[in-house]
């Protein structure tokens, strides 16, 4: 395998058996556990082997006292030993004839502890001599459903086709999971941490060549090698479409990335330019990502930027408005004639039959919503039709399921049913006598189609993030 | 009572007796009904009457068939009758001797028909003739729990310090309920809608005077006398905070304004420039108003803007860092013995010592991290504690509740316990079966006097509104 071969790194996502080396036999919830609880609820069904000195066995399976001990061959491990003996690892490593270890142990260059700094580069050198790959150290490595790997229990066992790579283990769950309840689905995720082999640009080669990915989500803290990175991403931002969530963009986040992966930041307007030359969707913080991976998912693209805003009460009419205004998408006013062809069939008080449609005094007429939503979505003004239903704004305590199902039938039409594209913003609740119902809410959405946002903004925000981008790309890609 | 005396409007706080005029005696659930719910569920203890001319009972209630045949007399009427018999109803309330009516009924000036426009001018006309006062039409009315008198039975019982006017009755709920449900707690709001007789500035003239209010929540999408609003406001700001959420600040906001409560809005620097020189707090959506009126409840004012930063992940660490960094917040690192004296109790591999402080490695040690919020909260460098779960990023599904009861009992700490004022992010989840946890930690929060916010943006955003008003106060007031 060769450094300078994307290609290279295929095998890491599909892994012919994997040994887990240093789990503890002691506790069960410890963080150690996590990767035996990921592959076994990913019914992972190649060799799995776990290892410890202790010996003995963990939920049912046996555990070895040794890597040498493991009978038959190990292509991947999982390394939770203690940083100390990481480079010793390695050496058994490369006895057993292993290709690849995932370092989830952190405790290296991180920490800016001098002698850990030097630990890093020794298990670099070991690794580099004996021509084992190595991901981390300091990181939760990969998740490919397709192969069954995954390190987290909680993600999809069915695959999509959104990348990720990311320095940080916590913020590719963050990524993962909640996207995940939203419908997004995922072709290979990597959590690569300190990069002390396997860096960001290696990476950013692989995906550049993976049919599987379409979308490609990046949470970088710092780079090593800045011109391989630009030439590298240049690369895949021809094939792809690409999302960078820059962490450490302020001196306080910079410190932070120091202390969490040993990364050096660059400068706010470094990463600005990059983006806009790259045609690269910035986004400034993980919720926004979330929302982008969403929209890029479920919304066909509008062809331009009227949105027909529809939904529940007066005052809220007024602040989605305001909120899809001042992020450059425009709320055209609904002619007098296609307000006319409502106003046959619908009462003009407590109905507000602009743009936006407030549609308060009608919600006992189903028929008449969906009436609206044909006359409205139809009219050649339209670009895209977002349907709101703000919870936090109702009267009575209680969102009952059968009301969020009667919303369903009424609103929920599946993507492509309506003659423009359509999202829905569904607030949720933190009371949980709601959640129950606002999630199934949600599920239906998802199950229609349709992206799905928690608040006006985050959807005005997402949508006109993807469309600056659509507009753009002719030029740049 | 007269237009000039603000304290002519105490009564409208404190009816003697009320009358539903126009509830309908058909359907439960009806929109009508909401105002009997509501009394019922706060146990009005005075006179409650309901009228319809079809007569019956509606939940117990005798329904009178006009208000003449209601036999005591009648102080405050809430009108739900048809628009188009409003001024009929305002000749029989003068006939009965009622002082106040509240319109809740829409179908006046902001569905543009000019007829109707005409309508709410002869309403009023006939209500300033006959010495009776309005609230609306088109709006929600008072909330006034101290005189048990609410338009929602899921506001609170017991009363506050914050105060609200709202042209909106939509944004008014929105506000009170979600505020509510982390801690805060309301003296008097009115929701007044077209403000066909007592307007915001009467209102403000009232507030300003009002002893039970110390925080007063604006929302406004238009006004009628610029002049005469910027006095009552210069009046107002000088013995409350006030906090402005101005609807319609786009053009197709103001478009929606303009059909919600027939307002025309202003330009949006006008708004700017009046906030900034009367040391209004500005806050751009709803639940940035939510956020500050649960900062100003319950962060005691930090002496500056130094944020010490305490939580759990690295890439969370980076991400918080730069959102606090990013609104004008400090987060400076910790100083080489500050870091020393945590080491001596803490393990350097998985724990980030410095600002943000990760704790990941050691929530199995609560003492460990109550020793650390000690030495972090007690250095000269810090001025205020933000404590944050981001539960998104969990590896595990399912935060249960005995997971969220060992954060409570590490971490949330009373307020005032700390050195320093301490704030709590707490991430919500949009899963039912993680959704009783968290709201049982968000119980703890407002519990221990902390304020919770859903989100790092948020936190950050809300802290830099408060510190720069209170930074900015002695200049302007």
């Amino acid at each position: 395998m060769s450094n300078t071969h994307p290609h290279g790194l295929e095998f890491l996502f599909h892994p012919s058996s994997i040994a887990l080396v240093g789990i503890t036999t002691a506790e069960t919830g410890h963080w150690t556990h996590t990767f035996l609880d990921s592959l076994i609820e990913f019914e992972f069904d190649r060799p799995m082997y776990l290892v410890n000195p202790k010996g003995g066995e963990i939920k049912g399976h046996k555990v070895h006292r040794s890597l040498r001990d493991i009978p038959g061959t190990v292509d991947y491990v999982i390394g939770l030993v203690n940083a100390h003996i990481a480079p010793q690892l390695v050496e058994e490593c490369a006895q057993k004839g292993v290709r690849a270890v995932h370092f989830c142990t952190s405790g290296f260059s991180e920490t800016g502890d001098e002698q850990r700094v030097k630990l890093e580069s020794e298990l670099a050198e070991v690794a580099r001599r004996r021509g084992i790959r190595i991901i981390g150290p300091n990181c939760m490595g990969i998740y490919c459903p397709e192969s069954r790997v995954s390190f987290s229990p909680a993600f999809p066992r069915d695959k999509g086709h959104v990348g990720i790579i990311s320095q940080s283990g916590g913020n590719s769950i963050y990524m993962v999971r909640q996207a995940a309840l939203r419908g997004v689905r995922f072709s290979k995720v990597v959590s690569y941490g300190n990069a002390c082999d396997i860096d960001e640009n290696e990476l950013l080669e692989y995906f550049a060549q993976d049919t599987d990915t379409t979308i490609l989500a990046l949470y970088i803290e710092g780079i090593k090698d800045g011109q391989r990175f630009r030439k590298v991403l240049e690369e895949v931002t021809k094939s792809k479409t690409v999302i960078l969530l820059k962490g450490g963009t302020t001196e306080g986040g910079a410190r932070a990335a120091a202390g969490h992966t040993a990364a050096l930041a660059g400068s706010r307007a470094t990463w600005d330019a990059l983006c806009r030359q790259l045609g690269i969707i910035r986004v400034s913080n993980i919720e926004e990502m979330v929302d982008v991976l969403v929209t890029l998912s479920f919304l066909p693209i509008p062809r331009g930027r009227n949105a027909m805003l529809f939904g529940i009460g007066g005052g809220a009419s007024v602040l989605i408005a305001d909120e899809f205004e001042s992020r450059g998408l425009t709320v055209p006013g609904l002619p007098g004639e296609i307000m006319a062809q409502i106003q046959e069939f619908t009462p003009v008080a407590g109905n507000i039959l602009r743009n936006p449609v407030d549609y308060s005094q009608a919600m006992m007429n189903p028929d008449g919503i969906r009436r609206t939503l044909d006359i409205v979505s139809g009219w050649e003004g339209t670009d895209f039709v977002v349907v709101f239903i703000r919870t936090g704004q109702f009267v009575h305590r209680g969102v009952v399921p059968a009301r969020v199902a009667s919303w369903a039938a009424m609103l929920f039409a599946k993507q492509g049913d309506l003659p423009r594209p359509v999202a829905m913003v569904l607030e949720p609740s933190i009371m949980p006598e709601e959640a129950e119902a606002i999630w199934a809410g949600i599920l239906g959405c998802v199950a229609a189609g349709l992206p799905v946002y928690f608040s006006f903004a985050s959807a005005a925000n997402a949508i006109n993030l993807v469309l600056t981008h659509a507009q753009n790309r002719p030029a740049t890609a």
